[in-house]
């Protein structure tokens, strides 16, 4: 198979280049990885065991050398690989032997991906443990306060993850202020924090490779009854996903175990996206939880759980955590529910007024 | 035609969320746009004069509707639509009219990208002025000192790019020491900087979407002979790629012209890159600037030229430079060469040994 996706090439033999491909064969053939002359030296310190090809176009030379060497059965990344690569692939494949062909295997290297291991379990801890750190030192020096923009919160924020540990944010930090909070995905702009808002934050820090994601809604100064309720609202739905969280759970059932919350307090229009998706060397991968996933949650996935609620030109709250679902549950303890899932972003979600 | 490139739904529509897609036609239909519910609100704010469709299926959702107004030759982005996606297109084109035909249209909105207007030009120079004055402050204040990290040196260059005005660093930051600098994309590291070493710097700034993009290579403390040498000659083929450059010259004319001063130098083989590319809404964009470039040079495009000698295991310099391709040359002064070029990266590149 022809590994073309860069994370995917990234999971399967630690190189991180910008310009790769990956040929792995059933059997005992090793991998053959290929790059251009930038990442030489690069390719032999990140991937040591493996061949390395110098070749900038990756992908067409290792299916002319799989085919080469024999192969006859190619699979390559059909959502990854272009209508344009295709061609390419298809040219080359054709040059040298007209028996070979390209066969679909799309997703596979992602449903690998979606099981992590104790490795990158611990990578996933740390970058959790950056953001919840950066997000309390925010918090106790006062960084969320009236008279800040957005984007001094958003940079003081992966400042502070920087410091506790991170290799940089996860993504671009969401600082969203007053209405700006009922915009599910805002860049932070130079709006001004005031008394009586909203402040969501959608942050995460990279630690090797790995995403942390995790929201928090915090009031500035004083409260009002309709934020009281829809933060009490998202609150009880983001607890029913939690809880929800189990191996061999239906994606779409977990979804729906939050959202009917939603929808029975009239608020279902304004909750727009999926409950939550996996993360992982990606921000977002597999398994996507929303009302059309048709999967089930495995054991070792990691997994957001992030309803909102958004008032256009009001204010939204959305909270956020991600969490590991447990494999082998432990023996139940006496009067307790056993715990199906390990929370790793464990900053306090109650509701938080900031005065 | 169905963009779905989604620098190029930006380019051409203002909306930056991370799902969309637009339809324009020949003529004076107006364009449209299609997004998902989480960017309603962002897409009113972006693109107010565009209908937006809210599809989560946003590409196949604006092919069924153009369809369905008749058009019969839709073009589609076969460099970007994977073969899965394609596949997706192609389904609904069936539902719907078996007389429409997919085209491919590879190109075309980077093409127009590739010419920058007043504003693109305007943000480019912002870019470039935070990059150079935040290297200037690195520099001033001794951040550039045996004893620190690469990564140490590379946040602090990234925080003072956003104390004068960037909104992030426009790719990751490299900062090379000692033998790392002979890894032309080499990531900052704990590695400390010692006397002795190259530290290479290669860096930018992103202001409104736009990119800067510039290489400078230093010597702490004290400098060997071959280190002199490899500096002068890089520093000449750098000067000679960016005299090269004038609309109407061939990009591989502009490649050789610097490519073979090192190469007659003997140290063709450790110049494994081309020598630059067109900076705009992305990093890398057109025109690529290498041996194998067909293209000739446009007025108007912004480019880099950086060619690079990387001695494995011992050090490596590279230096770079953006400037905009001038169009209508002004009547050449008296005894002097009429400008070509505008250089907009600004920070001096004499060899400095930082003491």
């Amino acid at each position: 198979m022809l590994v073309s996706d860069l994370v995917n090439v990234r999971y399967l033999s630690g190189f991180t280049g910008s310009n790769a491909a990956l040929l792995v064969f059933s059997g005992d053939t090793p991998a053959v990885l290929a790059t251009d002359s930038r990442y030489r030296t690069q390719a032999a310190r990140q991937a040591p065991d493996l061949e390395t090809a110098i070749e900038r176009a990756c992908g067409r030379h290792l299916l002319g050398r799989a085919v080469t060497d024999g192969a006859r059965r190619i699979g390559f990344e059909s959502h990854v690989v272009t209508v344009d690569g295709f061609d390419v692939l298809a040219g080359e494949l054709g040059e040298h032997c007209a028996g070979a062909e390209l066969v679909r295997a799309s997703g596979r290297v992602e449903a690998l991906r979606e099981v992590k291991d104790a490795g990158e379990l611990a990578l996933l801890r740390l970058a959790c443990e950056a953001a919840d750190a950066a997000l309390a030192d925010l918090v106790q020096r006062g960084g969320l306060r009236p008279g800040r923009t957005e984007k001094e919160v958003g940079r003081e924020l992966e400042a502070l993850m920087l410091e506790h540990g991170a290799d940089g944010p996860s993504f671009e930090t969401i600082v969203a202020a007053g209405a700006n909070s009922a915009i599910p995905h805002h860049r932070p702009t130079d709006a001004v924090l005031a008394t009586g808002d909203f402040v969501k934050i959608d942050f995460g820090a990279l630690v090797g490779g790995y995403h942390s994601d995790m929201t928090r809604t915090f009031v500035l100064g004083t409260i009002a009854d309709w934020q009281r309720d829809i933060y009490a609202l998202v609150s009880d739905a983001q607890r029913a996903g939690r809880e929800a969280l189990e191996v061999g759970a239906t994606l779409s059932d977990v979804d729906r175990a939050a959202r009917q919350i939603i929808a029975a307090a009239g608020y279902g229009e304004h909750f727009g996206h999926g409950l939550g998706h996996g993360v992982g060397l990606q921000i977002h991968e597999a398994p996507g939880i929303n009302s059309a996933a048709a999967g089930t949650l495995l054991a070792g996935s990691v997994v957001t759980v992030e309803p909102g609620v958004y008032l256009p030109d009001r204010g939204g709250v959305r909270i956020e955590d991600t969490l590991v679902v447990l494999g082998d549950r432990a023996p139940e303890p006496l009067g307790r529910r056993a715990e199906t899932t390990e929370l790793i972003t464990r900053f306090p979600k109650e509701l938080t007024v900031l005065t």
